[in-house]
């Protein structure tokens, strides 16, 4: 029964992502430059598929508007046929000699119903002609409410922008070496109670099977209580590191990769931010300083530059 | 006095989900397969019955704009109605020799005012016709105000798609067996700080007494970071679960219920998500390992088969 | 410094609910029935004492309507007296000849612009008037944008309806007393993750200065996964409770309070739900039983009758 | 290796607040008046700078009703020149005879498509003009779409008024004395489960370099449930407290600064409310205690009077 209860108890302890064990393939990450998972679904429900609200709220601003307007021509288009085939006498104020502006004018028509301008100068007669245009009305109604809807929840959907430097790196750190990286909040607004957290993966091979490990890694400092400047996030490489003894070589050789966590709050609505980011094996700089991006103005402010985020100087390690 | 405080301590250690001891039907489910509660209100006020807002908020698309449409049909009737009261010949543009097509000559009024989208060809004169157009458009825009705050209601409401597996299942796992079943989010937009609870309840008969106890089982991993892929919830039936000892027959006898609820958040709007399941006894199958669902495709990506979420093989447990 | 360090730490230990300790009023409640606070704030500033939104978003929906009403109907007057100042010849379409009629048809055509039906009429000709009907459109179409705002901000509001039984009871309870009051959710949507906090609250003469002393109270259940059905909460009243000894004579005599907090999470909307209640001293009944709530339909569903949530029997405490 | 973890622990130990070692200028402050950090972004992306959500947001009411009227009149410029640009023949209704008010007319006719009042006295024919005005209705449609997006935004923005004493003060309490501060909630609706942290800072030189450090100050009561009055926020100063010893001159030496966050939830919406402010060592009165605030109105409610927030007596501290 001891036996039963080591390897349950043993399996319980070992860290877990979500991702599992059988991610192995040689040189795939698992987080993509953007913070998304590098997995695809297949065989969703169409409905789950189509995520309809989701896209329209992801989608970019120039996507969006162009399909605002595909979808208001496509329904004048559609209006303005069915004014056609009920019959054009039954507008009123259309020009019945000039055959060829005529569908034009059921289109315009169409346009000026959906919108609710309701000009007057064509105007529907007729029982026919009346109703659609009151169902037109309706539709344009429920359009513009369903726009308003997705308009603010795009912009109400929050939308940090947090940058990473481009690299991460190993950088003498009091008598030891670290793991760091630096993160900068490049808007204005004020982020608050921001934690990180470190994962670091790699796959090990043991009895010929090759499996996907997760290891924490402990940090100097995993929340702070404000944001205002660059954050440089350090895991000191000790003797109880699961990075103590790893080079440049065996990371590569193990497809490792360092996954990053973080989650804070946005001081203007109160909204809850959450990143991903992650820095694969080839991504990561030996023997690096990260530059100072905080300077002084000599008044009575300090000054962030978020240019230089990215910018580090080699120096040599600790031994 | 020792054994007051031991009586009451005991009864403070009993584990209880909400639903009491007394729900001890043979037979009938505390939650039902759409992660509802079996308990039906009697005696509620009008206004909490009807949780008029609520009710629109989660009836499906389809009623929802049937409602729209019929709300927008008994106005106009009503306006009509009330213009064909105060007399055809307030509104100017109207036909007065076709006593036929009056009636709907007021009602098209209404709907172009209801709209807003006053074509002018028909349109009010005198004070009692001017007026109520002016509190119909009021009304209109009113109504349209209030169906955009529901759309985006309904919009915005989280609305997670997790799949269960049909079937939970007791595996081999390591050197002993375990209670398993396995959940995937459908939708392509990612959840992260996933969190799952199991709870295993069954009727007890103590004394003649039927009562319903409630017990905790401890599981492999009861919270991820992501959820990207599949997820195997394990609770290994080692010597000090409750599950142990326990059979097929002896789990209906004492109508056994397996109550989960998952806890996560939707990155895209940083909402909660809240997802409650259950498995009755029956719908557990013993001697089963589930298949595989996660793919590679041969490139960088991995492929998440969600139509084998269902699928298992039959296979012997351990002793 | 031991002295100092033992008023610090005994001081630090005193339990406050955020009222201190200095309202010893005889007979004042702290909390009203409706979980408000009994204090009255003077010396705001204006914006922080009209707090208009706020305002907006919790009058009843009858003085919602009124208020909407009377924009409506100030906005047209303003307007009308504007267009009647400019002079009516520059409204085309108003019978000039009729001066008794004019200004009506001057409020008419306010009311056409401002809702943005505009007939056509009546139409402004001029700079002048077609200015002032720009504005006006402009000012309609921003109005019913604020309105679209309230609307849905009383919509979205949480509101749960959450009732607490008229009386708390001293109740036996295994083989000592408790103080018992129970809850029910009135409304058929789910909440979860309710928990309960109960505080009580006497004032205390020592050295004859009066103030106001808070205790709180260990529940046999603070917190239940789900909320399903009715809830009594229970503190069991043993030797280290503060209300042992306590009588319903002592109790009146030091204006004792039972105060509450409850939370949760409405599932619909992943909303918090926060509740506040308390029991004078004068609402508890001593020596009493609640009357069950759940029936059994005989099928397979359980029935919970709001109706009884008030429903106690008078039984004899244990000694 | 001792040394190593040695050297790591110390480092992982020392408090910071998100702000670094390296803010050390005489007399500038972490954090000013209205809660901001004390930090300017330079190098941002074009997109992060304007941050235009944010801005519309936050922006005074005045300045967005002025922004809203801007923009109305640049729109109704554009497509007036647009449509004068078209030729004036294709808008039905205008005088032609009068070159000077044409294109005031095509100004007006421009307002009244934007804004879908469209009363037909001037009215589009022709494909050109018919296409402009339903590319304008449609735009002003999106236009008022986006500004109930905005306007929703800013209404439903927490906006908490929570109001600091001018001055912290330093106040015998106890057998010793007291960092001491108040806040009250000026608004009138409530603020539950209000928590508050209070950092100490001040610059130290060591070895010649000026770093900066931060003592967090343990307090009286930092969380209370309620918050329907004042709270004086009381920091003991004992024996182990970082501000025993300093006076008034070694304050001002070391540049020290008091920063609190404050954390809590506005009942109306569940919304969270966060709050910062700062005292500088200059506004730190030492020795004083403040008046108090809540009065009784002799009837059965407890008066809160805001405008002695600030007030306090000069008393001798104790030894």
């Amino acid at each position: 029964m001891k036996k039963k209860d080591s390897l349950v108890e043993k399996e319980r302890n070992r860290q877990d992502l979500g991702f599992g064990t059988k991610m192995t393939d040689r040189q795939t990450r698992l987080i993509t430059g953007a913070g998304q998972f590098n997995v695809k679904r297949v065989g969703q429900s169409f409905e789950a598929w189509l995520n309809l609200y989701n896209r329209l709220i992801t989608v970019r601003w120039s996507g969006f508007f162009v399909l605002v307007l595909c979808v208001y021509l496509v329904l004048n288009l559609i209006f303005a046929s069915l004014y056609y085939l009920i019959g054009m006498e039954h507008l009123a104020g259309v020009d019945m000699t000039n055959t060829h502006s005529q569908f034009w004018d059921a289109f315009f028509f169409s346009a000026q119903s959906l919108t609710t301008v309701g000009y007057g100068r064509i105007a529907p007669v007729g029982f026919a002609a009346s109703f659609v245009a009151g169902i037109e009305a309706l539709s344009g109604l429920m359009m513009f409410a369903i726009i308003t809807g997705l308009l603010y929840g795009r912009f109400s959907r929050p939308n940090p922008r947090i940058l990473f430097s481009r690299n991460a790196i190993i950088a003498p750190y009091l008598d030891t070496n670290a793991f760091m990286f630096r993160m900068v909040n490049e808007k204005s607004n004020q982020i608050i109670n921001m934690s990180v957290s470190l994962v670091f993966s790699k796959v090990e091979e043991k009895n010929g099977v090759r499996s996907r490990q997760y290891y924490g890694l402990t940090l100097e400092r995993s929340k702070v209580n404000f944001f205002p400047t660059n954050w440089t996030i350090v895991h000191a490489i000790t003797e109880d590191s699961p990075l103590y003894g790893e080079t440049a070589e065996s990371l590569a050789e193990s497809d490792a990769e360092f996954m990053i966590a973080t989650e804070g709050i946005d001081d203007t609505f109160a909204d809850a931010v959450h990143k991903r980011h992650s820095y694969f094996n080839d991504e990561l700089v030996w023997g690096a300083k990260f530059k100072p991006m905080l300077e002084n103005d000599g008044e009575e402010r300090y000054i962030l530059d978020l240019r230089k985020i990215h910018d580090f100087d080699l120096v040599s390690l600790n031994p």
